[in-house]
């Protein structure tokens, strides 16, 4: 008597949790499992079957060239994938940033000179720099994407449209909600995720990795790689990273950032104040180090935290060095928090500017003497410099306890 | 006391009304009238004021060669603006017949090949030369689009694009329908009209004629020039015309039409049955008699329309032997119906194939005889050549009282 044969082919299928520092994580993979969409394979299988390096492609951004640790996520992804022995590809999309956004309409897509491209390009890889493998022969393809874009005639952009419809573009988050409000939405806007997709027909992308908000931009590449006879891409989404305030995402305008370009001290200060709940995530997403064999102190964690993150980027000697600074700094010379003097909030009316305070506290002879401190950048409260010359506190609470200093030797514990 | 002031000077205005051949049959300007739009003139102003002769832009598409007495309408307005010293501005569309619809998506937007073009574009343009000036110099202008739409580069599309909001798209009748139906629009549809409206802005139209459908394709039109930095264009709209059937709208498909190419006798014997209460509005559209004038018995208004838009493509002389020819035909050498012999449909098995009609009234020795003077275009159903071999008639009524003719001298009068 015939049965139905269990697939036992997909329950038994590699996937890519045997491939563990590449699987580290990734929020989702798709297509994660083997569908009739997919019916050949998943992730986990093309790594293990195929007979080539595979190119995984990741896009940069030059408008802006300063990015931060949330940016580096995906580039580390990236690294996983050079040291497994497959390729790099990255994009830089110098076409979108020499040719802004051409109605004027979006803030965002400012229109950029091909000099300050050229330029964002090369500091954006040069902080990179820590993290990718630049020397191994073969692993790294950088690519721009004017190289295609700028080719593209009225006839193919037809045929890029064509492979969509109204209705999938406006399925698309943030499209959707802005219709459903009636807000605008212009119509070259439809053409970015489909440029976005079409590199990755370009460069034949096997794998895309891109942060959790790019889904819909991935699948485009999907369907048009499909479209143009080619095996479509993995998509390989990563986290986007909180901040350093552990509230909102990392991000520079909202200042809860640690940027890649930062001098040892600072960074290593920043990281060793990350909240305990963030600590597991950041130690997965930004580290290499076991999961399961870090310490349980949280104090010791945030420590191996800012020591781990700084040798990334500047050594271990620099990384030790700034761990002893900051002790320091926090500490003072007599290496006990007791031995920094401390002043009292008490009289002070709030709000309050910084450099009322620094004259109030002697800290600086006078308020203008205070302003030129902070504008020469010699003022840090708990170690992080402060450069608004400006900047009000609204109340005690955003001071008490913290460690105001001017310069390598002044240092106040405020207190209320 | 100040009391507002009427805006006399609307009232006085000059309007297209000042202009009797070129206002004639026009469904609708825009803007016709004064408004915060177009503050400065209507026009009748721009016509009256203008030093230089206006450019009056018409688009022709060259996926078919074949056209009717309804394609000639916006070709007649052409000429009024030529005869009153305008430049004709034929925009030949050969871009988009070259890529059709390079999604294969629309079984309307064939490709052709360039000599395909080519081939219809001067097929098409021999059939305007009897209603067109190409003579007198600076009076025409012909232009193909692929002039400037191969050369868009993206930049330039996302700028097309981005005059326009997806909301202003969906609004355009025909996409309002499908969207609404959830039938899918895909995205390359959207560049169409911009296409066109693009066309206006590379030839610098200052007035641009179009069917009643096009209302949306021109306003766009306005919108790129003015985005161009252009003063926009008015939209001028011609009615469809109704096909010989008095019901649908003229065209090749429906068999209700009337070919610019067909010799006089066709069309003098198609246009003197035009029914009674489509006559007017086949005068004022397709000729150039004083409405006013017009004979009042409609037997003979149907023949002085049929002897006039015979004229104007074969010339006087042989739209008058044509109609003596109608004459001849329907009623015999002797010049009267009775002398025409008669065939009684009685014995005929109804649905019933032409070929088998013709054996059956010894019209033709045979069936084949028949089959292959159908086929060489002899034979004529009350002065309409019968080209389709197998053509079937359902029902007596559709024969009874007509003449069927085979050459020029054989006839008979069907009956039941």
């Amino acid at each position: 008597m015939a049965v139905s044969q269990p697939s036992v082919e997909l329950e038994s299928a590699v996937s890519l949790q045997d491939f563990p520092p590449l699987r580290r994580g990734i929020t989702e993979i798709f297509p994660e499992i083997i569908s009739s969409e997919n019916p050949d394979e998943n992730l986990g299988q093309r790594l293990l079957t195929t007979n080539r390096p595979l190119r995984v492609k990741f896009g940069i951004d030059p408008t802006a060239s300063d990015i931060h640790l949330g940016h580096s996520i995906p580039i580390r992804k990236l690294r996983a994938f050079q040291d497994a022995g497959h390729i790099a590809v990255l994009i830089i999309g110098d076409f979108t940033a020499r040719i802004g956004d051409p109605t004027g309409k979006s803030e965002v897509r400012r229109q950029l000179t091909p000099e300050d491209v050229q330029k964002n390009a090369q500091t954006y890889l040069e902080q990179l720099r820590p993290i990718l493998d630049f020397d191994t022969p073969g692993r790294l393809e950088i690519r721009y994407n004017s190289e295609w874009l700028s080719q593209l005639d009225l006839a193919k952009i037809l045929e890029l449209l064509g492979t969509m419809t109204v209705g999938q573009m406006l399925a698309k988050e943030g499209f959707a909600l802005r219709f459903e409000k009636e807000s605008p939405i212009y119509l070259h806007e439809f053409l970015y995720p489909l440029m976005q997709g079409y590199d990755s027909v370009a460069v034949e992308a096997d794998i895309e990795i891109g942060g959790t908000d790019q889904k819909f931009n991935l699948a485009v590449g999907r369907d048009l790689q499909r479209h143009f006879g080619q095996k479509p891409q993995f998509g390989l989404l990563m986290p986007i990273l909180i901040g350093t305030d552990g509230v909102q995402k990392m991000s520079k305008s909202l200042g809860n950032y640690v940027a890649l370009s930062e001098d040892p001290l600072t960074m290593y200060s920043k990281l060793e104040k990350v909240q305990d709940n963030l600590l597991n995530q950041y130690f997965e997403l930004l580290t290499n180090l076991p999961l399961d064999q870090l310490p349980e102190n949280p104090r010791d964690k945030q420590k191996l935290l800012g020591l781990e993150i700084a040798s990334q980027f500047h050594g271990k000697e620099a990384a030790l060095e700034a761990q002893k600074a900051s002790l320091t700094l926090v500490q003072g010379d007599a290496k006990t928090a007791e031995a920094v003097p401390e002043f009292s909030l008490a009289e002070i009316q709030f709000p309050a500017k910084l450099f009322y305070i620094l004259g109030a506290s002697k800290l600086c002879k006078s308020s203008s003497e205070a302003r030129r401190e902070i504008q020469g950048g010699s003022v840090k409260l708990d170690g992080d410099r402060i450069s608004e010359v400006d900047i009000i506190f609204n109340s005690i609470d955003e001071l008490k306890g913290k460690v105001l200093q001017v310069g390598k030797k002044k240092f106040i514990r405020l207190i209320d």
